[in-house]
């Protein structure tokens, strides 16, 4: 019963059904059982026509109205375009995020974007497998870009900006900018950077800062582009997409887009692993069974560790 | 050859040698073989004289200058006294709670108070299981009291205020710290409510608040009390310290005691899991054979689930 339902989802996904892939989307995003039978159905290369765009930086600089205007752009060239928004997990900065989420509002009643917060505030595993997996589900629901905006700071935010096949890094003008982004692991990750609220002083110093950090890179086939934007006036987007476009043909001519989507599925996979590994720590410490070893090394009988191992261990029995 | 540098190490800990202390709470924090080679000297009983104090609240609610006065205080009665401050992950507060750590300097140079900072910036299971060893070894050490000093946001450091024998939080007046103390869980933990910094407005506000809370959880054994203190000024430090006393023959008195301790075990121990799951996730997601893994589903021969199912239960097959 679940395989049909399952079937019939991705079905209507494909057909164009935005309250579908919205469902599907959450089905993902919780993952286990239903969402193993839904992916079943949508093979890892479902997605290979469809270019993933990571949108990151710091906190504040400007990147989910960036995104509203590079889906602007992408819209008027008649591309289809969905939006991953990862909310970090931090309580801080979600109330943050979701003011910014506004600023989509004008794309919301047009039915060739589709925009989706992923509030996955699980571990870490959760993120890693749900991201690949959901802009799997964006493409076969017909987007043929998927923009994931991340926060660029934590190693699982900048990670999945990384693995996308074109990587934008957004920073300020001002001094530090640059080595602040250098600090976050952005500039490794930067396949274009962008100076946001070029408007303000210092651009042509933070130019300069970013192209001498990269240029200590050495002899590359592609050499980043920095671009200066004003996305609340919509300056400088032109160019973010035809840098977007040059970078896709350089990287599909390379074989880097090859590699970064074998290690988009090695981030899924590693997430499917470590949910099972977590999931199976969970249930070894509940239930009477824990409650029985717990009590045996409070009375002294037996210690922490060789209580642990026989936790572990003992379930690898029962299980074999 | 391994057991007997822990025994040795354990012995030189158990004689006074501070040196040796510091030594051995490293080993313990980073965990692994050596650690349980360490601890397998050390029961869990052998901390049973040394009771434990938890003191958590949000930051900047002045922890810390509370720690350092109740120190003072309790070492004016002759008590010896360990000190774990509990550095959150965050790399925000990171900072902050390195300036507080200065306040401690009075205390220092005197042999009968020992204070370690923990940064366990590992995973959660990490923090779970290292700080109810750390307290075994600081009891081991001949401390009669050891302070556990947390912040109090996150589940984890919530969890490990709430296991200690008698658990202070601490609040600040003003409109609405009660409810934020609420929703940080702190209300259900707390035996002793402090409130810092008490020679601002709003105290006797904030006083009312907190019992009226506090009521609502029913008839209880033992009534936390609300005690205001300025720990600046060493104001209010002597109650506390009465309180954690009676709050101390009460606990001994109704058995909660006991259950706390066993709380304790069983963080350990749940600690101790999630460790050995993780290390064991890890392991599985790095090497050729997880390349092998990948490079099938890029190709699309196999698919995400069928390799993270392949790879965990491929390795417990091995390992049977």
């Amino acid at each position: 019963v679940n395989e049909t339902a399952a079937t019939s989802l991705v079905d209507a996904v494909r057909s164009g059904d935005r309250g579908a892939l919205a469902r599907l989307l959450s089905v993902v995003e919780a993952g286990g059982e239903e969402a193993r039978a839904a992916l079943a159905e949508l093979p890892v290369t479902a997605g290979d026509a469809t270019w993933t765009i990571g949108i990151t930086g710091a906190p504040g600089a400007g990147k989910s109205t960036l995104t509203a205007a590079l889906v602007r752009h992408l819209r008027a060239k008649g591309v289809r375009v969905g939006v991953l928004a990862v909310d970090p997990t931090s309580p801080f900065t979600g109330g943050a995020i979701l003011g910014d989420r506004v600023r989509m509002h004008d794309h919301t009643t047009d039915p060739d974007v589709f925009i989706r917060s992923m509030a996955t505030r699980g571990h870490p595993g959760g993120l890693a497998r749900a991201v690949p997996q959901a802009i799997r589900v964006l493409a076969a629901a017909g987007h043929d870009v998927v923009v994931v905006e991340t926060v660029g700071v934590g190693q699982v935010e900048v990670g999945i900006a990384g693995t996308a096949d074109t990587t934008v890094v957004v920073v300020n003008p001002g001094w530090g900018d640059g080595v602040q982004a250098a600090k976050a692991g952005l500039l490794e990750i930067g396949d274009v950077f962008v100076i946001n609220k070029a408007d303000r002083d210092g651009v042509s110093a933070t130019v300069r800062d970013l192209e001498a950090m990269l240029a200590l890179a050495g002899e590359r086939a592609w050499v980043p582009p920095v671009l200066p934007t004003v996305a609340t006036r919509d300056e400088g987007v032109d160019d973010l997409v035809d840098a977007v476009e040059r970078h896709r043909a350089a990287a599909e001519a390379s074989g880097e887009l090859t590699e970064r989507r074998e290690r988009r599925i090695a981030d899924e996979i590693r997430g499917l692993v470590l949910d099972r590994c977590i999931k199976q720590a969970d249930d070894l410490v509940s239930g009477t069974r824990f409650a029985t070893v717990v009590r045996q090394v409070a009375d002294g009988v037996s210690d922490p560790y060789t209580a642990a191992t026989l936790l572990v261990e003992g379930a690898d029995g029962g299980a074999a």
